[in-house]
């Protein structure tokens, strides 16, 4: 691999905005002033013309606070500048998105959400990145109330959505169903989204683990996200470390640290175990000592494995797909129509491909169409 | 002119975002996870790195309220939307620079310092625009201050520099001198700018007018900023109507409102009178009416006569000056240097030429040019 610091100091800077009109002396003066004025005065008039008017209906801004960036933790506004040009450059690329990263000098949750809502005026939709939990719940939650655009927070449900894609794919391949016993080591912002949307597709069976070890009853350390998502499992989880729950579990999903587990953790596993490593860079277990110890299915967040598991093959489509159907919310019928959609996109799931890539073609299309079927408030059209 | 409605429908946005690198299996590990994280990690070692690794050294919002655009006024920041993008297009196309258009949803003075000041860590600039005074004045001056990057308010230092480079060209075309008696009507953001530019420049002798006639001792209404103006005025102004303050007058500026003077009006003046007529799109006085009264030199802001003074001759190559430069603040003496780089460019002033087009090839860099002068605080280079 090339190295990044050199790829970035040739760069400056991963997007670059340009005018979409030649700007001469006949088009100056109707793009900008006087003829500009006329523009502006429909739109004084009737605000909702902004979005045929100006780019806003195309726009989103990748923001963070720097709070929790990749694996690097709380590193701050300007450090998490490189990943949120990233994101921007993906959207460009991939889905014609206008991005641009916006990383903020502050991490008061109220000041986050106000200084958001100010920004709303010029976008469509609001990618949140790299905000550490639990804040980033309460500046989705009160966001998505108090916003009429959508906002999506991709840690959370990017993850969320690919994984449950992947997971669909990967049981096929096992012959089993929504009965598995599904352990997830990892209780951030991913593991809660990931559990969360797990239920909602009708998994049950579910034990969640953090950094403290099993969340079970009788611990007494958890907080609200936690215990909501304790009483709705059907699971009897055993109080302790998190290998123990693997005991005859039939997927692991990880969420959390590098080289958390061994090959011998997952031979307690059922046999054609499903084993979701995602740490990046470094996975919970690496694919040749998941297989050592017996895992029929395994997938990593890297590029260099099969079933690359990344928030990448979500995000570009999602948002291509909100913004072309002007849906303001993303439910939870929206996050599982997205996954079924990149789910079926495999039409023969085999151990090495349960997702696709995110650079097949009909990926974004996909997942954007997916969305046509849902109406503003992100509800599913009634079939006429 | 085509219909600016239909050319704004067709666009749908006048700027667009895309990738500096073609993402594909090679560069997209290097530009997004997992090679990003060594980027993100020298720029949380060392803040200053962000300038060397991201596009930030050549980022700038185009901020807006929205509470005072163009002649409209008041009109909000989903309005001000066209005009943020076509000052984006023109910076993009004319200098190069990453321009984003982001009109705030509130428009109280300290939550739109709090809200810039978050947005710093991602932008190396930053363009405010049509936010009405005295609010702007206050808004500059506290992030000026409080920010390590330029802040620049387009409306009153853009106005300001090309109205300046304007009047040192068209002095040399009446063959009169720094001893003229100049009436400035308008004493909103751009008036006052552009007489304490004038002031600073080395003119003495200067009138202004508000929306209650002269600016004048006796006058018991006025703000601090007016107070302070007359205060160094070596005129006496005449309490009354701005027509009044015109007898006798060698230069008239007005950046007020459509109309406000007639043929007649402009006879009471000198000869050789110079008018520049800059309110938008209708001038004060129309230029054959300002003929017809005994104007030499006569300039508006519009593109379809001789001489337009218009902004946009400045902030593209001043930006670009600031950024290429790493200049913080821009300081009167900046001002002062792009005003005189802007009228150098005319080398034989006439009463039909007294300032370049926005299209002269060397507009830009000649403004970028006379930046390498100055340090990063925006004072004079010593000369070796």
């Amino acid at each position: 691999m090339q190295d990044p610091i050199k790829l970035h100091e040739k760069l400056r800077g991963k997007i670059v905005v340009s005018s979409k009109i030649e700007l001469n002396e006949e088009t100056l003066p109707i793009a900008y002033t006087p003829g500009v004025a006329k523009a502006s005065d429909v739109i004084a008039k009737d605000k909702s013309q902004v979005n045929k008017l100006t780019g806003r209906w195309n726009s989103v801004p990748v923001i963070s606070d720097g709070s929790a960036v990749l694996g690097l933790g709380n590193i701050g506004p300007e450090a998490a500048m490189p990943v949120m040009e990233g994101k921007a450059a993906i959207f460009a690329q991939f889905a014609g998105v206008d991005a641009v990263p916006i990383c903020l000098d502050t991490q008061d949750t109220e000041e986050i959400i106000k200084t958001v809502k100010y920004l709303a005026p010029s976008f469509c939709g609001i990618n949140l990145e790299d905000i550490s939990a639990p804040r980033c719940f309460e500046i989705e939650r009160r966001l998505t109330e108090e916003l009429d655009i959508p906002v999506f927070h991709d840690d959370q449900h990017g993850t969320a959505i690919v994984v449950l894609a992947g997971l669909i794919n990967a049981l096929k391949v096992v012959g089993k169903d929504k009965n598995v016993k599904i352990v997830i080591s990892g209780a951030g912002a991913a593991g809660i989204a990931v559990t969360n949307l797990l239920f909602e597709y009708g998994f049950k069976n579910i034990c969640m683990c953090d950094s403290s070890g099993v969340i079970a009853d009788g611990r007494n350390n958890l907080n609200g996200y936690k215990e909501n998502l304790l009483s709705q499992s059907s699971a009897t989880c055993p109080i302790g470390d998190c290998n123990l729950a693997l005991k005859d579990a039939d997927v692991l999903i990880g969420v959390s640290k590098p080289g958390q587990f061994t090959a011998k953790d997952i031979e307690t596993m059922n046999s054609d175990a499903i084993v979701f490593a995602m740490a990046n860079p470094i996975p919970e277990i690496m694919p040749d000592e998941a297989k050592k110890g017996g895992a029929k299915v395994i997938a990593t967040g890297r590029s260099d494995f099969p079933n690359q598991i990344n928030n990448a093959l979500v995000f570009p489509g999602l948002f291509r797909g909100l913004l072309d159907n002007e849906i303001q919310k993303v439910t939870v019928e929206i996050k599982l129509a997205v996954a079924e959609a990149i789910a079926n996109m495999i039409k023969n799931p085999t151990s090495e491909k349960i997702i696709p890539s995110i650079f097949e073609k009909g990926l974004v299309p996909t997942i954007a169409n997916a969305l046509k079927d849902f109406d503003k408030m992100g509800k599913r059209k009634e079939k006429k």
